[in-house]
């Protein structure tokens, strides 16, 4: 027998079991083997194969993910909210006639009742207060310096540990389809911005939320600022996802995920293209491992969207359920 | 001497002039060699050469441009205002009272003198008739239609045949090193959209401008719309134009490229980040081959941007001196 040829033989042999096992390395290993992990197994095989029926061109190939409550968690209350109720307690030792006058006194008192009333105008008070005045670079200086400082009440880990492992094994395995990976939140665009692509992979063009006014100054020879001003400018929230989807990104998604009621308009608007769609929703039903929570919740509320999902067979994830692992420090 | 050497040291001998010349395409081959195409040449060269001070990376490799006067011709008029004139004629037959109602009249009776005095008021009245009522669906497909059927009056050709080639190949050039490649315009980006990608390689999510309202309704069961509003939501022109950038992109643009005193802002915005950055302006100064016009003209006009950019030693395009052609049309 010819030596080489042998040792040929041999190598080959070596390298068909590792080459088995690199085709069907496990892209959603967090992800017990349930109905919605098949589902989006089947959808990505289905509109990534060529000569496929339900094939999607690459350059279609549009995700759109809620953030809050979808990719991290919403509980006990928007992380952007704890941020604002801290940075006004950070900022009141310069005011001290806040703490007789509403709606500041509701906040730095923790008065979570008075909170709860609080109108369009006591909050738009709150947001002008923490989030306007200041250039756009100072707050999102202001954003990450407050990430890397606070903690979650209930886990005592940072803020940006608490996203989804699950979701990122499922963002990774879309871009790895030559899916363009967006965030369309209700949350504020420079509150996410900071953050968003080191921790998701998702770079700030790709981020549609929420947004204030901001205002072009030269305070010094050509040294511009953008200014961030007390207005709300847009919010990307029920309706106005697929306004903003359609403002910022100008083209349907073909597949979209979110969690709560908030985000049933870019399902519905997602679900109604031609072709292949996949509209999911994250149903958080885990109070050991994380929070479970539906219909009576102040937020993040899932109770419209969810009966339209069951109706129109939309992918309904069951945390508890579906989910190996809820989060990454939680990885053996 | 061994024949499968001799053999193999042709081969390589016959490579390496092929091999040299696709090193040295040109990358710009309408440009002529002037200080502005060697201005390009170097700048890509800086920031993606690994190792050089002025390196910057993939992500970061944002590149904005304005589109009317930048990447079209936008004389006599914007093309999206001739587009609006078309349609308000189209439309006139619906609406008879138009023929003796300002500021209808003006247009239909193709008064320049009384157009050029319309108000903000007399020109939201003609985008709510021309652009508002419709589904965004609806209006793409009747830009679609125009663009197929309108002929400029000059050159008496499709408007998406009046691009600039030079410029098509700066964007496959900058594309082809790794960059982003945003349009930052005044014009609207609903009646961008429909063609930018085919046109320039610019797909929607990357085309930033100016928009009207829209709502989000559901005539008929799981058949949501959007229908464009009469009001405007957003200017992207000057001031705007960093403004749209901070919102839609979310990136300083390390790259811009503009043509009027409605860019100077633009400009400025990408001039003030740290690094290496180019800023660029398109002179119109070819009367034969297209228009020369810059510090009297009502359209485009380059006045102040111009000033600044020789202050600054910005890249400021000759077209007359600096383009072998001006049109795809006109190559040979």
């Amino acid at each position: 027998m010819q030596r080489r040829s042998f040792l040929m033989g041999l190598a080959a042999a070596a390298w068909m079991p590792v080459r088995q096992s690199l085709a069907q390395a496990d892209p959603l290993p967090s992800w017990n083997d349930g109905s919605a992990r098949r589902a989006i197994l089947d959808f990505v095989s289905r509109v990534t194969s060529a000569g496929s029926p339900d094939f999607v061109p690459v350059h279609e190939r549009i995700a759109c993910f809620d953030n809050d409550g979808t990719l991290w968690t919403e509980q006990p209350m928007y992380f952007q909210a704890i941020f604002a109720s801290d940075r006004l307690r950070a900022l009141a030792a310069r005011h001290p006639e806040w703490r007789t006058q509403q709606p500041f006194k509701a906040v730095l008192d923790g008065d979570r009742a008075a909170i709860a009333t609080l109108g369009e105008k006591g909050l738009l008070e709150i947001v002008a207060a923490t989030h306007a005045g200041i250039t756009t670079e100072v707050f999102g200086q202001a954003v990450l310096d407050w990430l890397a400082a606070a903690r979650h009440p209930r886990f005592n880990r940072p803020y940006t540990d608490l996203v989804y492992q699950p979701m990122l094994e499922l963002l990774t395995f879309l871009r790895a389809n030559r899916f363009k990976t967006f965030i369309v939140s209700g949350g504020g665009i420079e509150f996410m911005r900071p953050w968003t692509e080191r921790v998701y992979g998702i770079p700030p063009e790709q981020v549609v939320g929420s947004s204030g006014l901001t205002r072009y100054t030269m305070p010094a020879p050509d040294k511009p600022e953008l200014i961030k001003e007390a207005r709300i400018e847009f919010i990307d929230d029920g309706p106005g996802k697929p306004i903003g989807i359609n403002r910022f990104i100008g083209r349907r998604p073909v597949f979209a995920f979110g969690n709560s009621d908030g985000d049933q308009q870019m399902l519905e608007w997602t679900a109604a293209g031609p072709g292949a769609r996949f509209m999911g929703l994250v149903h958080h039903t885990d109070a050991v491992r994380e929070y479970a929570y539906d219909r009576d919740s102040p937020v993040g509320r899932l109770d419209k969207a969810w009966d339209e999902a069951v109706r129109r067979k939309w992918i309904v994830v069951d945390m508890k359920s579906d989910w190996k692992v809820i989060y990454p420090f939680q990885l053996k």
